[in-house]
């Protein structure tokens, strides 16, 4: 199949990283587009050859990489359908050829998750082993003629993928082998998301935002933001939001109620079978949880399990993990940062526990109820209830993000501990 | 698992197909809820035998069916939520387990397709094979708490699930196995949709609209008009929007220009090789597209096969069929039945073509450009310029459908012939 086929043909890394590109809302830079179809076929096989040599110096030829790009002119489209739309959002998605990412891409791509008027680029890393099936991702997406998507960039390398992204969804990451313990899963994907920090932390815009939802993703993020010193700490995030999702869902079916009129209701601490759901501040129709649902024994000790073994009920069901509802749920995570939290509601993310108003442990990633003004940023609400029950269950959750934090000593700088106690398995039923 | 963890538990048949429960926008109700709550054990028991038997009659106890229900009360929702909503759209899936539909229905619920003031039920056709996994898909609806989502049933008899529909998203088909012909597809598919139309003219709505999905598409639409006498011929559509959009995004990568720069591409005859997508009316940037793409051996020679391969190619590098962008396509499908068609343009879909103003056979199922005033209705449009090359082109695609008809006499009531003699094979690449 030909390079025009495919519609994929190789940018310059300088060209990539040009701020000036980051000006143009939602056009393609013109110049670029002819460079790149001049000189395809060379370019081709100067990919071809940085694939197979992956550690070799690339970008011998005039600055070609191993990153292809599917770019177009803008020129005849009517003004009338670009004219209100902002700068273009550069995002960057790790394990993009995986199950979550094909839910989620499109999503990002219709408009639905930053608004329609909000022209987007997708950055896509993947493996040396998924690289032809992510070439399959970027040709589905153009079938799907979504106005916004602007750009596709693929790659291998977090070095070029992440140049200037302003979000990194960090979905990729190893699942568990067989007899591997959860001390050695810490490790591995903790040495992948230290790499993967290093490349935001050198490449990625100022201000990127990232999200971590490969796991033990509370943890991935506290390596994330430990070797990432010049990007901001309240800017990483791990996903618990689908642990969020579930738990309304949950209190909503107990109660009989249509999930809408669940609000309030957060996870606290991290996202593995300590997590907290939050009844104790939650809300059915505007009334706290308790005063809705009597049975306190099916709150203190069904709930949370129901809410953590969800995804293993699921797994049962439908023979894999839940990467639509997880996509979703990034959806959702992203959406609420771009919303204005309603009166009286929150929601859940894994954030940096520094200064946070509950005395928890500051040099943490740990789920707290948090607000948005709508900017893409948010704050960790002071004001939520901490009962007995609470305060015992965010502890634990508190003391295995300890331990986790022990385990990866070795990939944190400057950290004072790297003994690994962790015995217990805590992962998520269902998730890798 | 407990029916709670579920949360999907039997209605009766009659309170399925009770007209009133048309009336109520958004609204669950309550009575079903307490009702199917009370009598949930013994419900359940009543499926699980229903299920075993699937041929013994149903409905013994009460006239419980083998038909799950997931309801909840509305009464602690907002007004202002619901307020302005339309009343609940049903709409059936069939294949409701498969990868397209694991995109679609997500789409679907979110609001994205008939918009956000339209709640709707799911009426969700699975197999006695894959009845679990759609339990599954159920339970991660419901985790990503749509909602515009307000009920979700499946079932594996589609003359329950198809009871009152508004709407049937055929997709489900049995692939070709191994030394399959296509005239065997042809007859295997043609008694599904048989089966499945003959229901369709039993219980769903007066006026439901039916999509075809399922291949050989055309054909089993064709199928499907003429075993439901009682449902407008005209409210039959085949899938043919993922070849319009495949289309506009090869000229417009052949052009260099951004894709929503082409209109008026339409998609002529069967979803086939047969197919013939319209470069002659199609424009970029308000142009002829012959006046932008002067490579006229490219339009006439190689730009159709391109399109058809298209899907060919994508299996080669994803390594399995393009589920995500064939959803794209019957959400685009959908959606342009309901917004009003802008001028000078026009979408594609295999229609009816009774009374069509180019002399095609008024016997068939067949792509045309057509419009909408979006109103879930459309209209042929009259004057697209046939010149002697799309005129040759359309001739072969009527010709090869003449025989698809031929083939699945046997299938159509007064079918006056009933010969197959296909021989060669024009199934899409990368298709089943």
């Amino acid at each position: 199949m030909m390079v025009a086929t495919m519609s994929t043909s190789i940018g310059s890394a300088s060209a990539l990283r040009a701020p000036s590109s980051n000006k143009r809302a939602g056009r393609s830079p013109r110049a670029l587009v002819c460079r790149a179809q001049k000189q395809d076929g060379q370019a081709r096989r100067s990919v071809r050859s940085a694939a197979a040599t992956m550690e070799a110096p690339v970008g011998e030829e005039e600055g070609f990489q191993n990153v292809w790009r599917a770019s177009y002119e803008a020129d005849n489209e009517s003004p009338e359908l670009t004219k209100n739309w902002k700068k273009t959002m550069k995002v960057a998605v790790t394990g993009a050829a995986g199950q979550i990412s094909n839910h989620l891409l499109f999503m990002l791509a219709s408009g639905e998750v930053f608004g329609r008027d909000q022209p987007i680029q997708l950055q896509l890393l993947g493996s040396e082993r998924s690289r032809v099936a992510l070439e399959g991702v970027a040709m589905e997406l153009e079938d799907s003629l979504y106005p916004l998507l602007r750009e596709v960039q693929l790659g291998i390398d977090p070095r070029q993928v992440f140049a200037d992204a302003d979000w990194a969804l960090l979905i990729g990451a190893k699942p568990r082998g067989p007899g591997m313990e959860r001390k050695d899963l810490l490790d591995i994907n903790g040495q992948i998301f230290q790499e993967q920090a290093q490349a935001l932390n050198e490449v990625a815009s100022r201000d990127c935002k990232m999200l971590v939802v490969g796991n033990p993703c509370n943890t991935n993020a506290l390596i994330g933001m430990a070797n990432a010193p010049d990007l901001p700490k309240r800017n990483w995030h791990a996903l618990t939001r689908l642990d969020e999702n579930r738990a309304k869902c949950q209190l909503a079916l107990k109660a009989g109620k249509f999930y809408t009129s669940v609000t309030n209701c957060a996870i606290w601490g991290n996202h593995s079978t300590t997590q907290v759901p939050d009844f104790v501040n939650a809300k059915i129709g505007g009334k706290r949880v308790p005063a809705v649902i009597k049975d306190t024994a099916w709150l203190k000790e069904e709930f949370t399990p129901k809410v953590a073994n969800r995804g293993g009920a699921l797994i049962k069901k439908w023979g894999r993990s839940s990467a639509a509802s997880t996509a979703v749920s990034v959806a959702d995570h992203l959406r609420s940062l771009y919303t204005p939290t309603p009166m009286n509601d929150c929601f859940s993310t894994a954030v940096s526990t520094e200064g946070n108003p509950y005395g928890i442990d500051e040099d943490l990633v740990f789920s707290m109820p948090c607000r948005s003004t709508g900017d893409g940023d948010y704050e960790v609400i002071d004001d939520f209830v901490i009962d007995d029950w609470l305060a015992a269950k965010i502890k634990e959750s508190e003391a295995e993000l300890q331990k986790e934090r022990d385990c990866v000593g070795h990939l944190i700088p400057g950290a004072t501990r790297a003994v690994c106690m962790i015995t217990e398995d805590t992962m998520l039923p269902g998730e890798n």
